[in-house]
């Protein structure tokens, strides 16, 4: 039995693979029995995760109510941000304090504006408006996050999928598409990127930054989400984007964007908008349109909470210890099950939120309605390519930070079995599998 | 010396009038000497009002968290905000809390969102994006808010004046311009407008409600900033615009905003959008698009510290008695030195935030300038009109509620003083009337 397990299921036929299948058929009746409630879908922080947040539901106290230069947070003004909130998280930015804006609770958000801003009104460097253009579009590096995508969509934007590579997108790809001036924008998850995990390489950020772009308006939209979420002792960092544009004579290319969503609390936290300074006065300009001032009593929140870069880490740490276990808990249910299968691969990421499952092509969809009707939420197939069309109909995104340790390894379980049942599934069907050996 | 101060400046001439000049020159020049620092610029809540909310600084507290339905305030989620969030506020803003969706802190945000969103999307009716049309317009009652008309000025749409009558917008001259399919929205602060206090009558709201537009998707775009900030003892209530619309057969004619910016915290308040069901679905499905969820924690502060409608009314009153005798000094002030001059006239609103003035036409910019020279900043003349253009050069607002009591009435004065210093100058400047009288 152990060694028929680990048979790569490519090679199984016959007699041998009706054996197998019936197995994991009975495997995936057993568990769709247990009917279990369990949800794998969204990049959310657990409960203790966000409780590790707790101290500032109190937080800034009667009386505390004044920035260090006597700002009244309580009060409208100050559009950029306090100075002491945008010197606490500039450098996690990798940018100077005078070049962030503090925004409201969403990166997300900023991202959005800064889109919706460009089409309307053009960046520094633009012509005309974006939505001028014959046919704006936007490189998407694939696996991706389909929030980033839905943008896109929502105001017409053509998405144009390129390969990740495990070190960051397919340069040869990109540089080819930048060349089109159509291509006014490219999104970037450049650390622990959304779902892949893989870190942007050195080189990678260097041809990004230098590239000859057809667009002389071309933006980098380097979403830094998880420039702090490490999952392991050795942690990656990317390089730092705005010094690599500046050197390369690009100083304007890259609009960075980040958040504490998961950091302090997911939907309470705040977010950023950093980057050269005429895109920096450009974000304000158009912002001081939108809205008289960001809430900075929610900065006082954060400075009293997190007080410095040290906290900051000895923060995330905490959350770590929370949600490392469950990548583990992961990467073991889905070994136990599927190594030697050939079925699928996923990685190991060494920070972010997910990890990303390339199961066999052609059954990713599959796997998510065997998952279903088990009780087992999953994130639509397809979700992390633009249009929510995956040309492989593989690729999975697992999010399993928010059940507790227990149903993630439950869930886990159940995934390995409906991945391998729907392999198992597609094998019969092909042709003269169903010969004798 | 006390009937020369109440002759009519227009009938003085010759030697009256220099000795009058010389003497409200002289009076300017002492009220410099004082080398005051005061503003009167925005509509901001002062220190003691803002304090009024300070038991929300240490809210929700430890362990308080949940929504009724148990929802966690600390994670993402619930686009709409919770349920009792929107019972809470439905009744202030004359909707089914089915039809509330809560934003961020700042309903200008909201605001701008829906133009943009209409810009590049159009709204239900639309047959394209606004953005698309030859050159679409609002029309803007006069005197009006300025970050409205900037919000205009941003995306290039025409800003078409049209008078308040102080019942509401000129009818004739509005019913006339939306007949203009062009004209695709109306900005109305329909309660204690800003600046002129004024609130639109009943039958106003009906025909607005009503009349004909060439645009089937013409929006009213109805912030009601001011719908629970009176100053007097009679309050002014506006009529329900949504119920208006539905009877005239146009019941997706009005977008509704609102915020707590004034009620509880001014850059840390919640914001608000409300609609008919078709224009709120649309609402929150754009807003899916730009972020994950608003901020619950700032939504449960609100419920614990707010409680209810009474606790609202009962918050209100402590405002007014902050905010109403600097109304009063104002009016004190600017009867004491301009009763019988003829120079300025001025509102004594019922409620919201501030007080209108109209002094001799062509004097504005020079009383603004006079002002600022002797320390007194007022908002600048003209930012009532879009484009800042005040064609009679007359429109002043008057912002009484962020400086102290004592400050609005040394304020009030100096502008008393540079209103009628201005208005004699020009006197002095008009033909024959330097000849004896």
């Amino acid at each position: 039995m152990a060694t028929e397990n680990s048979t790569p299921v490519a090679e199984l036929r016959g007699a041998a693979l009706a054996a197998r299948l019936a197995e994991v058929r009975a495997d995936y009746d057993r568990f769709r029995a247990r009917d279990l409630k369990l949800d794998m879908t969204r990049g959310k922080p657990a409960p203790e995760q966000v409780a590790l947040a707790d101290a500032m539901l109190t937080l800034p106290g009667n009386g505390d109510v004044f920035s260090e230069s006597g700002e009244d947070a309580r009060n409208y003004g100050n559009l950029q941000g306090f100075a002491e909130t945008r010197a606490l998280f500039a450098p996690l930015l990798g940018v100077p304090p005078e070049q962030v804006a503090v925004g409201e609770n969403s990166s997300l958000g900023v991202m959005h504006d800064c889109v919706v801003w460009a089409m309307l009104k053009g960046v520094p460097g633009s012509s005309r408006p974006w939505s001028k253009e014959e046919a704006p579009a936007f490189l998407c590096p694939v696996p991706g996050y389909d929030r980033h995508f839905a943008i896109l969509e929502e105001y017409g934007i053509r998405a144009i999928p390129v390969p990740l590579t495990g070190r960051g997108p397919d340069m040869e790809a990109v540089e080819a598409l930048v060349a089109d001036p159509s291509v006014k924008g490219m999104w970037c998850v450049p650390q622990y990127s959304n779902p892949s995990g893989e870190t942007y390489a050195p080189e990678v950020v260097r041809r990004l930054a230098a590239m000859r772009t057809g667009a002389p308006d071309f933006r980098l939209f380097w979403d830094n989400a998880y420039a702090v979420h490490d999952l392991r002792d050795a942690p990656e960092r990317v390089a730092n984007i705005l010094d690599a544009c500046t050197a390369a004579g690009n100083p304007d290319r890259a609009f960075i964007f980040a958040s504490t969503s998961k950091v302090t609390l997911a939907g309470a936290g705040l977010s950023f908008f950093a980057a050269s300074p005429a895109n920096t006065a450009w974000y304000l300009a158009r912002a001081g349109k939108r809205t008289i001032g960001p809430d900075k009593l929610n900065q006082l929140r954060h400075i009293r909470f997190l007080r410095d870069e040290a906290g900051i880490r000895a923060h995330m740490v905490r959350h770590r210890a929370l949600i490392a276990p469950k990548f583990d808990a992961v990467d073991a249910a889905l070994r136990a099950r599927l190594d030697g299968t050939g079925v699928a691969h996923w990685t190991a990421p060494a920070g972010g939120y997910f990890i990303s499952l390339d199961a066999t092509p052609g059954t990713a969809r599959r796997v998510v309605t065997l998952a279903k009707e088990a009780g087992l939420a999953l994130t639509p197939a397809g979700a992390t390519w633009p249009g929510g069309q995956d040309p492989e109909d593989s690729n999975l995104r697992l999010a399993p930070t928010f059940p507790s340790l227990e149903d993630v390894r439950a869930a886990s379980e159940g995934i390995a079995i409906c991945i391998l049942l729907a392999a198992l599934e597609r094998r019969a069907a092909e042709p003269g599998a169903q010969d004798a050996g």
